[in-house]
């Protein structure tokens, strides 16, 4: 019987108790600590969604969605790294398991990689405001007001009325053409038999009228600039003006009418193409 | 006798059979755990395929197909898993199988990404409705309308009666063509003899009557935006209207056809291009 | 002689006995592994390539060959892995020959990443039936007839003659223009002196003559659709119908030529490009 | 009595009690540190932002906003490293919990690099003052005046009023327009008909003339260098200068201007294109 | 003396002894294994080139050269791999060796996957039969016969008589235009006066006469497919044949000099650009 | 009391202060080492900036601040590197610390890369000698004088009085212009009715007279080389010379006045564009 | 006494006298294998550089700086893996040390790949002999004659007499254009009023002069292949011929003077570009 004791005192040593012991407490811990992040992570994730709470109820609709995706993602996170765990404490090596996890991880980081910089985009161009909604802008290669602008996508509503969703990630130069003035360019086009001087004067007069029957739009100019260049068939007269930015199409028509008005009246041509033409004379004969 | 006693007692010494009933306790555990997993993994395909069952005949049998595929990929994963436990158990050492299923996995991983870029594209289009079905849209240079959305592939049919399968991950910009209304633009060009004035009131006729006539399909316009360009040959000027979607191609044809029939009465030219030729003097004589 | 007993009972103490059985027990169950596993992916391939295999007697034997090609492989990656346990068994340090072989297998899986996106993609090609046998398809840029679609290549023929083989990690977007019925769309460009209503009524008997002489690859049309462009030098007036995918082209010449005969009949002629000739009075004199 | 003292002896063994000591001082110095890293890498992110303090009310905001942020980020990192530290003194594994935050690590590092790039340049920008802020600069394909050099993005508003956000990492070539004198380059084109040393020479006065004119933004030339090429219709001279940066557009309109009325005195024209017509002599019957 | 005996039993214990027997018959099996491996690798590499020993002379000298290089490589590799090997059965930590080593493997294999791809996909091209030495094919935008496919490079040689090297992991798309035949395409342009009727009366005569002269290189027509295109000056009609592959330019030759003189008998010109001259009305008086 | 004694010296074993000695002697070692380092690194970078000590007081302001970032980003890394290796002999676990460690050092790795790739390309521009300063080169595309030669970043000034910044990394392909002789080609137009034998004697004798006149910057010709085109309206000849690098526009020029006063005296006219009209007969009755 | 002896004989048991005589054979070794791998890498080094030494002065003085800085860089990796390795045997733990060493490793590799790359390819480059010195070639899009072959960097010196810098990782396709002969294709336009039958028979005639002439550089040809084209105002007949390679741009010439001269002689033209003028009845009234 004592031997037996013994025996049995040997098998349950203090070692091994100790390690019993501690192994439990650990179990306990882990499950403990699962239980409290899952915990703070809804309740971060419930802050956060209901810090951005708009009263859109389609956006609701969508937070809610997503609040719910996010949820189970990191139960099912937590429930992986917490169990793993508890393998571990029982001493089953999980190596394999975590390398599986560990390429898996890897591929989908791999695919996510243009999510993530979507986002990381996205925070910047929010924090920098390189844009707020109701401008008009140039992203990607596309012109258009600002509609939306969301973590992983913006959207513009062009003039054609058509929207356009661009992620955040494609984003590399920002124009912002909601600028305080933009400037308005109209090259003039005389024939090379007109008077240059004479010219420059009348599209003076036309700058000086404009200028004064349009003071509310325009910043500064209209002004003739001079001789822009020696074309082919034309000498070509630039005319600038800096307007409000939505008016700079309006503003180009403007003058545009009132150079072709101006011109009929002193009975100047805006001139066609030009050829001249050689007869070879052996032909002619 | 009693030597051998003592001897297989120190042999079979306590540490010794606690290591051996650990391993075996272990090893159940493994077995139990991998096929609980197996059988929840099933019964959340199951569930997956389930929740996405159509009505439709085709689509039941892919996601039959489909789901045989994954539950067989998903066993051999576990098998594995299970089986590379079972040996680190029984202290084979496992490094270089893992090494080696690492590195399979690293080169499928990196292969995949596209595809895991596909899907990942593909869940954020459908919970984000950047687009549903029906809608017309331009992805990746395609214009059609939406026929299926997929978790790897959109399927878009263009008015040539022809499917575009566009995988989701090459799906940058989302152009949606669905809109309210969008903008007709037709350029008018008029000689430069002809008086501008008189033009523009004949235009604005002109969209007074279209508009009547349309009102069904008409949001805003036409309006006669005025000198939009001085052309080589044609001072051009510009109509726009807001339409439904769908009609922006017919409003064009109207309008086109009001204007070539407006000026036909009042014997208005659409002017041919013009070239001013000058005759060389020497080559004259 | 007792010391002596000692010393060796002390030497081959009960650990290192249990060690040395456990390491032949290790070695003996490695072998038998690898043995195993061999057989198992043997019989894996035998079945994969029987299950695919075509009466056809070219692509027996390149299944013959790429089966022996695979048996190789999976044997020297099976005797690595198992030599490796094995020296790691007899408590060799393989850290170094892991390393290497790492390295190896990370530079052939870089390399090979193409590789697998071919057959990741050419898996999905076969799996969600994009395009069968006989399709004419266009992909990476290529329009053609599909030959035969593999899990790396898919080869299409075009009406040249030509076969064009195409790796399917290179095929993106996939245009499947064997559809049900294709759009002709055909152009007709009329003189500005010409009056449209007339043009238009000629070309509806037109079609409508069209549409009986062809219905059976007729699907829909052909219809006038009105004034589509207000060209430089002619009105132009679009027709479409839509037909069998492979009579597009037959239908484009059968309505163009009507065409030209109905207007030869009615002495209506198709403008060639115009130009107004403006003459220098100066120059003149 | 005495054996329970002996067994409790046994139980809490120096070993272990060092083992406990040795664990509290540890979890005791892990809280210290992290504390104390904390408390230095706030003062370290307060030290940064004021030394970039500007009197900016807007940038001001921006720091204070960027501040907080980055303070949160620390003490989450913090926090996590620490946690799991204590986790590891405890005897708890945490390779899975280290191998998922490497996951997440890897794949934000991924998606972050193209905003790590950024700043990198950004700070060589900075550093090698490659441009300065109100440099006339082209960078990434824009040109335009510098409005802001920040860390991440660099501002320039070009002279149509409008600013271009462009992030630093796709600033590849700097070409910095604001040099200490810049080339005019005006080709002239005469009849090949006229003399060329004639033309010549006029150009030449008229070289010496502008020169006379407008030495205050002219550092050399302007010279005639001769005949640049013979076109299809004219012979090219070419003239040169060498001016201040800001004034090559409106010495460039000057000397057009020039060129123009000194060819006008001496009656020297500038051609059209020039066409050689040959008619067919059997068509001429 | 005593105790220096049982100083020394106790320094040269059974343990230690075993330690030392062991290490030094790792040493051995290292040793023995690398030779092995070493000699295994030769051999391997001498079959490899001797398979493929072809009796052109340059290449028998190329294949002595790689085998040699090889050689060395693998020499070098297998003395790494043994030397670092046996330092860890010494117990001298070899970590930062493996370190410095997978470093610099890395580094190789990134700069080598281009490499390591030109073979795979040199593989593939060999393996799958896509071209043979002899075919005219089109590769990486170039266009010739095949000359050489070796592991990494292809060689093709135009009609140019030039050589074009191409790495095999710069093929995508393989275009073969060895095919049993090839499409000729002759478009025929005639004039808007002439009747459409009798000119394709006219190519049908001229096609059965083409297809009776040439019936050995002609597969399948030429037909008169009808009128391809109503052109801006000419209605054009096609003409398609199916031919040998290495005859489509000959026979494209023939048609068209046939064309040009059946044509000439029935007096039918090939008409010229056209253009409506229209001269202003006020210019003229 | 003795039995605290023994309990103590059972505590404090000899074992146990060895250790504690141990990690002493290492604390210090690390110490020493971290301090001898540093001072090394200072002392380094101390003199690879004293090494490239220019006389330019920007460069040598520029060499200050990089050294006190240089020498501030190492006092912080071998600080780390010594705290954490501090950690460690302490008994601290650390695998957390530099688990975040190397995922930040991997992303600022793949930030930086291109940083890294801009000082090797750098090192080797400066090592090859492909270009020195004062070279007329062209690099990525841009045209230019060398100004420096960076590690970082090529300056290069082009004609126009413009810096261009070129980053290291993005020069590929290397053109050094500042080669012993450039080329210059001329192709002389004549008439299809000018004898050709006659127009390349003339041209020979130019050719003699620039050669003549010349001898100081020609290295070779000029030569007529014979006919170069049989061009649309206009018969090519073409003539080469080798001249000095700088001389090549100047040489250009100066052959092409020659060529039209030479032909001005023996009257031939360089050709326009020609065009042959054919009259319709129909329109003309 | 006896008891600090037995104590200081715990305390330097035969264990630890075996560890410490270990240890300082392990730091011997290591040391003196650090000075034999130093060693024989300087003279591996020396013998490279000897075995390519060429008599060029400049190469030379390359080679010995090269290899100077090669000599720097081992040195300081073998003191690095060495010193590490040191303390490691001393029981310092290196893991810090590694990963910051890994870290930066991981950078300069990644930064480093496209040099591994040139050396690669550079290597297959000399060993594939795919061109020699003074071959003419086009790689990268750049024609030239091969200057220099080396390691990272071809130079290729073009007919401008301008050096080309391509690194050899940016070399794909080579193309050789040093051939035994390569083909001249010359395009003969004639008019569609001349008998082609006639124009054939003289340029066979012509084809059969220039053969004679030439037969020291013409490989085969020249012949009339026939009717090219049937282009928009004449008739292409095509010669081809093959030639030297270097012969071929005078070739072109040879033929080309020759065509027109025939032509002149019977009196054949060459066609300028036609046009077919219609002029509008009701503007001729």
């Amino acid at each position: 019987m004592e031997e037996l004791v013994e025996w049995l005192a040997r098998f349950f040593s203090p070692n091994l108790l100790i390690k019993i012991g501690l192994a439990l407490l650990q179990l306990v811990g882990i499950l403990i600590t699962t239980k409290l992040l899952l915990r703070f992570g809804y309740f971060f994730l419930e802050r956060l969604f209901k810090g951005k709470n708009k009263s859109d109820k389609y956006i609701r609709q969508r937070n809610k969605t997503l609040n719910s995706i996010l949820k189970s993602a990191l139960r099912y996170i937590l429930y992986f790294i917490g169990g793993t765990m508890a393998l571990e404490v029982l001493g089953v090596p999980t190596t394999s398991i975590i390398a599986g996890a560990g390429v898996v991880g890897v591929a989908v980081g791999f695919g996510a990689q243009s999510l993530v910089k979507d986002i990381i985009t996205g925070f910047f161009i929010l924090f920098e405001k390189q844009f707020v909604l109701g401008d008009y802008i140039k992203i990607a290669g596309q012109e258009g007001f600002v509609e939306e602008i969301g973590l992983r996508v913006t959207k513009i509503k062009d003039f054609d009325g058509i929207i356009h969703n661009i992620p955040n990630g494609s984003i590399k130069q920002v124009t912002n053409l909601t600028a305080s003035a933009r400037r308005v360019v109209v090259d003039v086009a005389i024939d090379y038999q007109q008077n240059i001087q004479e010219a420059i004067t009348i599209l003076d007069e036309l700058c000086q009228e404009v200028k004064e029957e349009h003071t509310n739009i325009i910043k500064d100019g209209p002004t003739v600039l001079g001789v822009q260049e020696l074309a082919a068939s034309s000498v070509n007269l630039r005319i600038t003006a800096m307007v409000d930015p939505f008016q700079i199409w309006e503003m180009e028509r403007i003058i545009k009418q009132q150079v072709k008005e101006h011109f009929d009246e002193r009975e100047i041509e805006i001139p066609y193409k030009h050829l001249t033409i050689v007869k070879k004379s052996e032909e002619l004969v």
